[in-house]
């Protein structure tokens, strides 16, 4: 039982059984020279889950995903990058709804079965005979899943997989996951996508709760610019090819082993891709992974673990490699977590390398200020803060900033 | 009646009736040379109201005045840059208290009507004998308040002062204000203080209502870094030498013409300098003021704006002169606020420039980009967001972000 394959986030794993991909260069962009349409699609009908960006203005792609996915089952998903279709009106609603209709008829399956996702530019509508022409060019095959891996990218450096199996006894399932980074990009902000897919058999209810919990865990404990975008999406589909009772909700209240593993495994993919976003994260140089226990709840954890790699003042002294423990305590405190300054303690860390504790119990300590700055001109950054209130833990990782994001961001041509 | 004096921002207002102020070079930090201990006097007890930091971290000066304004009451204000007292447990809390006990026995008054600021370093404690020798040497006078200005700030490059008077017909009120501003600094991040004081007759509460409203719509509507400091608080003394009847609450709902002016003015001194500290934010080239009309709710308003001058996209933008209003669009939707899409309006324009409008009712207009970023270009960048759905309004100003802030955010030694 478990998880018993290293997730790889860059070669692509082994789309599961029954799953085809593909991309092709539609041109979406003609000015940039890259895979652009991908399709993704199963041989068997699917339960489907989608979790949906907070941003109260959603991308057009996103609105069709909503109605799509009502009856939770879909078969296919085709994306695209170098638009967003976001802030572009019925006319944008029109273009999703067509390009759905072009990927079911090619795949012999109805429409709203299609799931549509794009990433981009915003307020620029999608080129639809290009996207015509690209859906009849794209071949799929059981080794497409790199090809569309790389079609969904924007200003990503890196595909960004991830995959393994898991199970129990007799029963093992297949799971591969792609992503996309965050960063802001020319002309527009970028998107956060990911796919999902798995040959476990799983009811939608139990999908849709395993979804939710491993976004919660990973791609909502991330933060790059703090900016949420129109498109962000993250959609599973599960063809249940691998056999077997569907795994559901109540599978792990009565203590199902496989029921566990999977959704253990599914978080562990989730997460293995947001750090992977977050170490490609645009201007970026490290990775800035933060620890709090000892929160009075889950929920308290995860909003202090969120502040501290959100904070620019944190963001700019990892940068700098200043073991600067005001900044981290002062991002706790501005958290909105319960805290007292009397029991909260501070260390910093990195892989291979002692912890070195700066704060405790409201003043702070004296320590090998060196020894500090070598943790903190890791590649990843460890940050521990431990309250003493409670028993919440929760784990956030963000990106450093730069001279170069800003560089990035500003300065360029519309 | 109205505000009859154009406040300013650097010359410094001169005291009302009744108040004195001074500072001297205690050298709390040896190595910066500048006055760095301030105090403000009144020869008549005051009314006294304050707002705090919402940092649960509180620094303890801010612990102190809390306990000294149990009463509504206070004479005196000795603020420091250099040293924030914050993070410094009990021995903070002592040392804050002898700070008052100093100044309270060099004034004559009580320790517990003296209130005390700090502003600079995180986690070290200040230095008492520095501190006590400067309070015996610091001359109060009227023309002090330059001084005192000077006395608080840390990396700000100029003093921000605001002052005026309001009254009506035989009523006449002086206001004076000063503040030092934001952005993070070595070794620690900043600290938002800001002092005003008044001779105008106020009933306490009166005067709490009046600056919880007048903070509310200046400087807690401003951005430079998403941080919120330990030691921000907002002090205002107001000693009735004006004479006359004390204003209430209810002279407000009573129509008392004094008590709305007095009430204007003291948020117009407050919106003045939190600009003021906008436009001095460290590694910052420029202003964007964001206005938001038609929200359902004068919150929802100040969310949406508030969230449009934070997102770190939309800083990038208006640094870059890109005239990139899905940033803005994609913020609006990001903030909370109720929007839709279709009813949005966006616009760019700056003082003496003709308005921009870029996005109405769900879809990307045609603009000349020229003019557009001959917009983004002026040092104070205006964005309009007319949300159609209500009546709520409310007005936001941050800086941009450009290299130079990461700079001296990251590049420095501790």
């Amino acid at each position: 039982m478990g998880y018993e394959r290293e997730p790889t986030t860059e070669g692509g794993a082994p789309l599961p059984r029954g799953f085809l991909a593909g991309a092709v260069r539609a041109g979406i962009r003609p000015d940039v020279d890259k895979l652009d349409v991908g399709m993704l699609y199963s041989e068997a009908p699917c339960t489907a889950a989608a979790v949906y960006t907070s941003n109260r203005v959603k991308a057009a792609p996103l609105i069709l995903c909503q109605e799509h996915l009502v009856d939770g089952r879909a078969r296919a998903v085709i994306a695209n990058s170098g638009c967003a279709n976001a802030a572009t009106g019925e006319q944008g609603l029109a273009d999703a709804r067509q390009t759905a209709e072009l990927a079911a008829a090619k795949l012999g399956v109805r429409p709203s079965d299609v799931l549509v996702a794009s990433t981009g530019v915003i307020g620029t509508f999608l080129p639809m005979e290009r996207v015509r022409e690209a859906v009849s060019r794209v071949e799929l095959s059981a080794v497409g899943g790199a090809d569309f891996a790389r079609a969904i990218m924007t200003t990503d450096t890196r595909p960004k997989c991830a995959g393994g199996c898991c199970g129990h006894q007799g029963e093992e399932y297949a799971l591969w996951a792609v992503a996309k980074g965050a960063g802001m990009i020319h002309p527009n902000m970028a998107t956060m996508l990911c796919f999902i897919a798995t040959d476990a058999p799983l009811a939608q209810p139990y999908l849709a709760a395993c979804l939710r919990e491993a976004v919660d865990a990973s791609f909502n404990m991330i933060d790059v610019d703090s900016d949420t975008s129109t498109n962000d999406i993250v959609i599973a589909l599960a063809n249940g090819l691998a056999g077997g009772e569907p795994l559901r909700a109540s599978a792990i209240d009565a203590g199902h082993p496989a029921a566990g593993a999977f959704c253990s495994a599914l978080t562990d993919c989730c997460v293995r891709l947001a750090k992977a976003i977050v170490a490609d994260a645009e201007g970026g140089t490290k990775v800035i992974e933060c620890t709090v226990e000892g929160a009075v709840s889950l929920a308290d954890a995860r909003r202090a673990a969120r502040e501290v790699v959100r904070s620019l003042a944190v963001k700019t002294a990892v940068y700098g490699c200043d073991p600067n423990w005001g900044r981290i305590l002062a991002a706790v405190g501005n958290s909105g977590a319960e805290m007292r300054e009397e029991k909260a303690v501070i260390s910093v860390s990195a892989p291979g390398r002692d912890c070195i504790y700066v704060f405790r119990q409201g003043a702070p300590l004296l320590f090998d200020e060196a020894q500090a700055r070598a943790c903190l001109a890791a590649p990843e950054v460890h940050i521990g803060v431990e309250l003493g209130l409670g028993k919440g833990a929760a784990r956030a990782w963000g990106s450093d900033i730069t001279e170069e994001y800003v560089r990035l961001n500003s300065a360029y041509t519309t």
